[in-house]
């Protein structure tokens, strides 16, 4: 799948992730006000509307990027009704090509790290078939549990051809207070980032990188930049990129020399357009129609950097 | 909540919580047989053996513990009918007077984490109501991305009277290789749980415990001893009781003077009891009555070491 998404990434030339992190203040009022009147004020009208709203999305940006990467928290709050759109939003992208990144940023001890992975990546085998709950392409994954909670993931990886990023260094303001602790004079998220190199030494794809990535935060350059260097074969995450406050000049260093090695989400930036003075001509009802041109900007803007 | 749980940790005498994990492997057999007579070889057939097989164990034991912990990922792992099994079973424990810890394990950025805990312990507001997606008391939360990862659940916790358990020390084999890792001289976990007081010092109930407590595994008793010193306020979840190899005598440490403070989980050792040798005369139609057998050697055991 790393492969795959190397391929996509290079087709398109666009290093770029579109996420697809619907929160109830981002939806068009039009179409929430819509759902109520024939759902009621009820999950399943915001569910409704959340696939909507995608939907519109994925059809006006899917011809530009290789990849989305739903934030499953935004679904979650809205209950089953929330993860059922949640289920079929990452079908709806499969089906247009896209490669998808669960944002689910899932970890926990042995088995239940392999039930999660099963549920996400892999499948369960009911009777004598095997079906998946989900199906994205790649996870990301919290390594607080250390190895016995990562490796599931990793086997299926292996087993299924699918991937993951494991949180190394966050873009919010506080990673710092844990991941950015001294130990023997390293910070922590160099161990961590040691760690992702050990996962993922067996199952580097012929692209030269590892189904094994990382999550650097955009907000932290210098941080990129050092950790670049220390999982060269890790395919590094990049959120933190507009809304969040980085910058594309920032991002140059999240590349390797080949011009590949990274790929950089953005969420608000591009779902929200509409909302921004930059693209407000589009106006409410010309949503998708923003997020199009948000894309286009923005993987100028990356390409420009790189 | 956290005092509604003290309350009927007290009233029951027993400071134990039922793990609802259900493991395809745990299921009965002739159950999934017939689930998938009706259902075909589905995610819903396992769904509405999870379901089943939850249902018997919650009546089975509901009058005798305070307390349920359904681990997400088992229901996670059967995609949408799995997680609608994971809903019927919150709210039917709730209907049974028991206190729910969703074992979620979430934690992200802001306005992310924020969506987790309306999804899990909150509420979502659509048109002028507010709807809850799922309907837990406690969540257990990944520490990882620091205070703004954790203080929305906190907020929630505030408002909505629930209550959460951070990780700091987890039962698996691995999980010293980040949290053992010594900063100025001192363990991760153990800055973690000066981290987990600072953020529960404002949810402090009448029972003088906190809304913000702590997960230490009970595989690693000699910190324990350490973090009950170091989080007074903090109720303390110990998982890794029995069949990950903790046991009552090491427990006692958990616990403080007022006999109070902690509370033990098992999962396998009590769903699964039918498959134990100890309980093997019960047999598999009747799994939840070796459920009940196993609940009532539990709490004495874990009774005589407090």
């Amino acid at each position: 799948m790393i492969d795959e998404l190397v391929k996509k990434i290079q087709e398109k030339n666009a290093p770029v992730v579109v996420g697809l992190d619907p929160m109830l203040s981002y939806l068009p009022e039009h179409l929430l006000q819509q759902a109520i009147e024939e759902y009621g004020q009820t999950l399943e009208a915001a569910a409704k509307v959340v696939w909507q709203f995608n939907k519109a999305i994925i059809d006006a940006v899917f011809d530009l990027v290789p990849a989305v990467k739903p934030q499953v928290a935004m679904y979650e709050q809205f209950g089953v009704p929330g993860i059922a759109a949640f289920a079929r939003t990452v079908e709806y992208c499969k089906s247009k090509g896209l490669v998808v990144i669960g944002d689910v940023k899932r970890g926990d001890i042995g088995s239940t790290s392999a039930a999660y992975a099963a549920a996400h990546i892999g499948g369960v085998k009911i009777g004598n078939i095997t079906l998946r709950g989900f199906k994205e392409d790649f996870v990301t994954v919290n390594p607080y549990l250390g190895t016995d909670g990562v490796k599931p993931f990793v086997d299926v990886c292996r087993e299924q051809q699918k991937g993951i990023f494991v949180l190394v260094k966050t873009s919010n303001p506080s990673s710092g207070e844990f991941q950015d602790q001294l130990i023997d004079g390293r910070p922590l998220y160099e161990m961590v980032a040691d760690k992702v190199n050990f996962w993922g030494e067996d199952c580097i794809g012929e692209s030269g990188y590892s189904a094994v990535g990382a999550v650097v935060g955009a907000t932290y350059p210098e941080m990129g930049k050092v950790l670049r260097r220390r999982m060269p074969k890790a395919y590094i995450l990049v959120p933190g990129y507009g809304a969040q406050g980085g910058k594309a000049s920032d991002l140059a260093c999240y590349f390797n020399k080949d011009g590949l090695g990274a790929i950089v989400n953005s969420s608000r930036g591009i779902i929200a357009a509409y909302k921004d003075e930059k693209y407000a001509e589009f106006g409410q009802k010309y949503f998708a129609d923003a997020s199009r041109q948000a894309v286009i900007d923005m993987i100028e803007d990356i390409n420009a950097a790189r």
